[in-house]
């Protein structure tokens, strides 16, 4: 019988088909973090190049309101510059409908997209609509950037290093993965007073996306699971595989985590840092099981 | 009743998306070209930003062989960039596939955008992969770059210039649109021989995208149909309105024309480059009908 991609799951996939593409020239950092990093050359700020869809059916209903679904595909992408410590520049919205779509529907979308970037920042710099036979997928890709000294890869970790979380996880189900704010100011405080060793946005679960930020820092890690900020009416199970939390996971050495994470909560109140766990070296630590596999 | 995007079509959704997004900053040119362009500071060559996007159904079909599925992909973001005089860098390719799909499937598809990665220029820097319902969609998106003087937009045609276009019009449904060449090094002898005033690429076939380049140049333009270089097959209404030509379309002042067309062929022997008519004044001119929308 012929495999198919259920049969392997998302992160085989993802690696059977990056294999054999070569990197070099200013290409800092190709497949495999949040973003693509480019050298924009001596002093500038690096490229950070990514792109993103979501699809009708699979990250939102038919019944979502349009608005909704313009601002989740863009805050997807701000995110994930967020997670190397960036800014969004410039953003290309891809649109893929049914042509009997009400035109209404396109106009809450892009008044989605409009918020969302005047709310975070970056300009939307072009883009392309195509039809689908049937359904919806928004596909939006662009350029951030980020100071050559804040760029923070998901595979600086060390083992010892302190593991946290902003935010509380699970249950985004019911409402926060349409409407939630990408932590940028947040990552932007970070990278100047924590310093992460590592770093990523959680979209998958904490269970899928911890072990890929220790696995490429070539580490393992150790949580307890006691100390994960939950959701309210969410349990363990909930704040380790619901997935589409968009908070930042981070690593960070102790040294910085002693020094400055008390004057967290007084640059965001209403937002929790919590430290729950550190990266071990390879082959020690635990493992988790659970998060969110798009072919599975 | 509820007006639908079949009853308004392409050109009038992207008319009203585009509305009231603000540009500036380093972004030259938004959405309306063939490619974005961000100016990457003095002396540096242009950013030119693209996506695009094909889906089964609509611009292949399920039996289409993957290998020619991931070529098509990419070749269609190399085209754009080559009409705008550039070549690419930095892409990513975000596939949207059923569960179901095979392996094999993925296996061929990453073939085609590697061969046509390592024939026409440029580095995969990232991508996504994510589930559909049903059927398979490619977005692609990038970067490329251009050398400042070399850029050429669509709006830069004036009233007298030739029109020309390279290769043969029409008929690509037959194959071509699956295996055809982005004209990268034809656009880099134009932008070099000719300075084209205005340039694009024909994908929806010349009865739609001449009028759109005579427009953003304001101006109309007249061609004679018998001039037009037609496939073997095509008729006058295949050569306009078939689409996916994938080749260039061109304006040139009639005295780089007079000076430099006699050289292409010295350089391109296997293509020809045909003058098919002239821009007009604005007001002045013909009108074609004909060409691809994507809701109609």
């Amino acid at each position: 019988m012929k495999k198919t991609l259920r049969d392997i799951g998302e992160d085989a996939l993802i690696a059977r088909i990056t294999r054999g593409f070569p990197t070099g020239g200013a290409l800092l950092c190709g497949p495999g973090d949040d973003c693509a990093v480019v050298d924009a050359g001596k002093g500038r700020p690096y490229r950070l190049l990514k792109t993103d869809a979501i699809v009708e059916g699979v990250h939102f209903l038919p019944k979502t309101p349009a608005v909704k679904v313009g601002w989740k595909a863009v805050a997807r992408v701000i995110s994930d510059f967020a997670a190397m410590g960036g800014r969004p520049e410039h953003l290309l919205v891809t649109v893929a409908v049914d042509a009997a779509r009400p035109v209404a529907w396109m106009d809450g979308l892009y008044r989605g997209i409009r918020d969302c970037l005047e709310t975070h920042g970056g300009l939307l710099a072009g883009g392309e609509t195509s039809r689908l036979p049937s359904g919806a997928l928004i596909s939006v890709a662009g350029e951030g950037r980020v100071a050559q000294k804040d760029l923070v890869l998901r595979s600086g970790g060390k083992p010892g290093d302190f593991i946290a979380v902003t935010g509380r996880l699970g249950g985004s189900i019911h409402g926060k993965h349409l409407t939630f704010t990408p932590r940028v100011e947040e990552a932007a405080w970070l990278v100047t007073h924590l310093r992460p060793s590592a770093m990523m946005d959680l979209s998958d679960g904490l269970a899928k996306d911890l072990p890929r930020l220790a696995t490429a820092s070539g580490c393992g890690f150790e949580i307890d699971p006691s100390w994960l900020p939950r959701n309210r009416g969410c349990d363990l199970a909930a704040a380790l595989g619901d997935g589409e939390d968009y908070e930042l996971l981070l690593t960070v050495p102790e040294r910085n985590w002693n020094r400055a994470a008390a004057s967290w909560s007084a640059a965001f109140p209403a937002l929790p840092l919590t430290a729950i766990g550190r990266l071990t070296e390879q082959g020690d630590g635990m493992t988790l099981s659970g998060g969110w596999d798009h072919f599975r």
